[in-house]
């Protein structure tokens, strides 16, 4: 049974407990949140090195690392480098997006060295063999595309994107209107492409209950992703963004009535004064699904600092109630991101969920920041490091240049911190 | 005659001109905003090298970048090569900080060589003077600290934090509080030192008009300093806060009746559901006047990371209506930043305020990101870079690997764009 069926008939699973222990929420609140489908725990069945996370209502921001390797870079021991930062450096989850060398293989050994979630987008296994097989894409059957899925789901993969929601009608909309960046969404535009070129319905959407059985045998946690997602700030929050968002909420639905779990993926690139809109939609829409944001990037034009630019987008959207952060990393519209990228593009993300921890309410979220302060007040530098998302570089940066007094380089001898303590006379360490 | 001086009077000098054609705003709107001190231009008459900027209502949101000595590091060739980064990479203003070395000196060259406005502390050099002639800072005269302002105003510094309200009314505030970190504004500390020792009023307040007085002479642009600004989350939006805004924003107004423009300086560390309160309390209390944030940090965690930090609540705090952001480097407290560190810091500020401008309905800022983004659809590889903020980065990271085909190393022979294009059909290039 899925950790949403086992909910809905009052069970408590040992996900639910971890969860409930790791989050300090009480463990009816995560039974009642995961039964309504407002909490998701990407659990498969199959992934026995899996140490769960929950994501959803009432939890912290949770973090998405993509790695994997691309048709022309990549391989097993960088991928599995890349695994490694993502765990150290806190991200909760990590999808393998590999689209080069043995793609089967090397997915197998990321889901068997993870403790995180692992996610995956088959679809371009499917259409990968397609070119191999068949010459194109879009000569993929559809029990192909249902074959890469049924294999992923028995190999332990915990939550899968789907992009059921590019539909013909979609595509209508997308046709009747202009857009400066079309479609940016690699899966989305894989099955755009099937589509118009087969004439038919997308078989994620047309057999969504055949996808909703696999689901369920392994308990993988669909993401449904937004094919439509603006690939530009001209673009978001468009017709054929908000249309492909409807049918998601439809989708949930059908998930949750099937007992699969089920979040919703969300953009992009969207201005500012747009990220609040766009979760308040979703929670709308798809009645308080877990919201899964890629971003937001809140401007174009910052290729070589995009992880800055999802920062910013990314603590709005959680401040404002999305539940899991894809990470962005300083590569990101220029090239395959390298282990460096891979390890900024975690802290980028985690500034920004755990900003968004703080504004929530979270009382171990602001704990943490007043430790920090009162170890920063008492110039120990030690505990400053150790309290830091990146202890090494804290060190690094902070004796990249001696100082003669007990204070950083640059405030020297006028450290406020120091002064203050001598004429004001109050000391941190009571606080 | 200052600027808000000629403005009252109906007048449009050269320097109102020019920032209406910069901002493409009517010079009449431009000249009524200086004339209510909603607008600065911070241009010293003496400042020759000058390309003047307004701040305030109306127009973009502007960014500085601090350089500057500390009494362990820096020269007067570090210094510039950072004030070359600091022009190249888009900053709109500097503040030379110089608390080592010759800083007289060091700042006559600054301000020589710089065509952004320049800004200065003035109670470092007099702090710094008062321990070298006569063994501490409390032992500064007040002749020695309107000394050293008028020192600066006569050499063309065009706008000054000065402390004005720190007062013996906020430091009773702050003691019958708790704070975790007390004081962190370096020119607050080195006055309440001051003040406590000598069991005097705030000189920078008691004789205001004295400053007033200075600054009218020469146009220097008064940013009321916020000595009271929160180290920490968890000192954000208190008591003692606010009651210095509450007296800068009185200070605003016998600024503006004296002819001197005005702005106003604010936190800081701040989570991020405060920011938005911060900028309506600014804009509310001190009378519309221009808001100058540092920061604002969204968490007290990330040093090493705390321009991602800042860019989070720099844009926030910018399109809630604040106007020019203090950049804040991968440096920050920790060390003195080096001249990578001000490049980086500058343009993640800059990407902070580009986002606002975006939010702020700024339609030159929206067209930038639609040509960025046109670019990309084109896979247009050198437009992009051209239209980045940093050219060279964008080139270096998007040649790091080389690709088959004509997309990134990222998707490779499956780039969404490329595949749309051939099966969907529609072109950019038409948008």
């Amino acid at each position: 049974m899925t950790q949403l069926e086992l909910a809905k008939q009052g069970a408590l699973s040992p996900q639910m407990k971890h969860v409930a222990q790791q989050e300090s929420v009480s463990e009816e609140t995560i039974q009642q949140y995961v039964a309504e489908g407002t909490i998701v725990i990407p659990a498969n069945v199959n992934h026995s090195s899996l140490v769960p996370r929950g994501i959803g209502k009432g939890l912290t921001v949770k973090v998405n690392a993509n790695i994997g390797t691309s048709s022309d870079y990549g391989s097993i021991d960088s991928e599995l480098e890349k695994l490694r930062l993502t765990i150290q450096f806190g991200a909760d989850a990590v999808m393998d997006l590999s689209t080069g060398g043995d793609i089967s293989s090397i997915r197998q050994t990321i889901v068997a060295a993870s403790t995180l979630p692992v996610g995956t987008v088959p679809i371009y296994q499917a259409g990968i063999e397609a070119i191999e097989r068949h010459g194109a894409i879009v000569n993929m059957s559809i029990d192909d595309l249902f074959a890469a899925i049924e294999q992923q789901a028995e190999e332990g993969v915990d939550f899968m994107t789907v992009h059921c929601g590019v539909t013909q009608a979609t595509i209508a909309r997308l046709k009747r209107q202009r857009r400066v960046t079309d479609i940016v969404s690699r899966g989305g535009a894989f099955l755009v492409g099937w589509m118009l070129h087969n004439d038919q319905e997308n078989p994620l959407y047309e057999y969504y209950d055949r996808l909703l059985d696999l689901a369920r045998r392994f308990d993988v946690t669909l993401s449904l992703g937004d094919g439509m997602r603006p690939g530009s700030l001209a673009d978001a929050t468009d017709r054929a963004q908000v249309e492909e968002l409807i049918v998601l909420g439809e989708l949930v639905d059908r998930a949750r009535d099937a007992g699969v779990q089920a979040m919703v993926e969300g953009p992009g690139h969207v201005p500012l004064d747009q990220i609040t809109t766009n979760v308040q939609l979703e929670k709308s829409l798809c009645h308080g699904a877990p919201f899964y944001v890629l971003g937001p990037l809140v401007t174009d034009v910052a290729a070589g600092y995009d992880h800055i630019t999802a920062a910013i987008g990314g603590a709005i959207a959680a401040a404002s109630g999305a539940d899991f952060l894809c990470y962005v990393t300083p590569a990101e519209h220029l090239s395959l991101p390298d282990a460096e990228d891979v390890k900024i593009g975690v802290i980028a993300s985690r500034i920004a969920a755990h900003a968004a921890d703080i504004a929530r309410g979270t009382k171990r979220a602001a704990e943490w920041d007043r430790k920090m302060s009162v170890a920063r007040k008492n110039l120990d530098w030690e505990s400053q490091a150790a309290l830091s998302l990146d202890p090494e570089k804290v060190r690094l940066v902070h004796n990249k240049y001696a100082s003669a007094g007990p204070a950083c380089s640059m405030c020297g001898d006028y450290c406020a911190m120091a002064l203050v303590e001598k004429y004001l006379g109050i000391s941190a360490t009571s606080c």
